[in-house]
């Protein structure tokens, strides 16, 4: 990698990776969680998801550039991570605190690459991919603070319950 | 994991784990950077850590929990895509570009976890605990910022320069 463009390549084939990896975990998280709350989340997150990769079928096509995906180890590692805490638990609110935290993980993850990917594009002069990666990072944030709304308001309190009861 | 404690638990290893490995990854960057605000924001960052693996210890010792690491396959990740990062790159700008934007989904990654670590103390009305990690939280926080500023100010634009050279 020799240019910013290089680098703005490598990490969009990056997150391109993540995003059709997450297509995969989100529906095992929806599945795994018992909150009807946080299922929803998950699944409407899913559905965004699929637009978020167009999306970015979209940017490639902008920069003149096949969509490819390069292993991400960082999205892998975060997924392992969910399916270890789906593994050590049962379904129940102390499960659900655990996804709702390891969603929020992946959300910040994706978050700071849209972010370095919108500043770089800025940088280049690329108008219309700085709007589409965007719209992308604006669903990302709000699905962040609606895991963390959840999270506060309902799973960590149930959760809590159980832990006095324990 | 049963109770709310037992994923406190479980988190602290993963978080514990992630510090000690960015004290050795933190160096590695720095040396590997061009900027000399880069270099230093890394070394800052890590002598921050130090006091990160500290305050972690303490955290355990509140909760009568031995201190103990357990792998954390997203910060593997994250370190192993810095790793990738230097090795695919000369140093100069456009590395720098990438070592400050895998800088910062570290610290995102970093605030994900303190963040849940938080919400589930409080809950269970560990104070000391929730001063503790918030003051880490606090930093990594900052440590993201600063990356972001340092980023956007003139490491982008020396990047983006070398790449209408090219």
């Amino acid at each position: 990698m020799q240019t910013l463009h290089d680098l703005v390549t490598h990490f969009l084939q990056d997150v391109y990776y993540a995003e059709r990896q997450l297509l995969k975990a989100l529906p095992k998280m929806a599945k795994s969680a018992q909150s009807p709350a946080l299922k929803a989340a998950f699944t409407a997150h899913c559905e965004e998801t699929v637009h978020q990769v167009e999306r970015l079928e979209q940017v490639f096509e902008h920069l003149g550039l096949r969509a490819k995906a390069v292993p991400c180890e960082a999205i892998k590692g975060l997924i392992e991570e969910t399916e270890e805490v789906i593994a050590d638990t049962e379904i129940g609110p102390v499960r659900d605190a655990g996804l709702a935290a390891c969603g929020q993980a992946v959300e910040h993850y994706e978050m700071a690459r849209y972010g370095s990917l919108i500043a770089w594009a800025e940088a280049l002069g690329h108008k219309d991919v700085v709007a589409l990666l965007r719209a992308t990072l604006d669903e990302e944030k709000k699905a962040d603070k609606l895991l963390n709304e959840l999270a506060l308001k309902r799973i960590i309190k149930t959760a809590s319950a159980t832990a006095k009861a324990a």
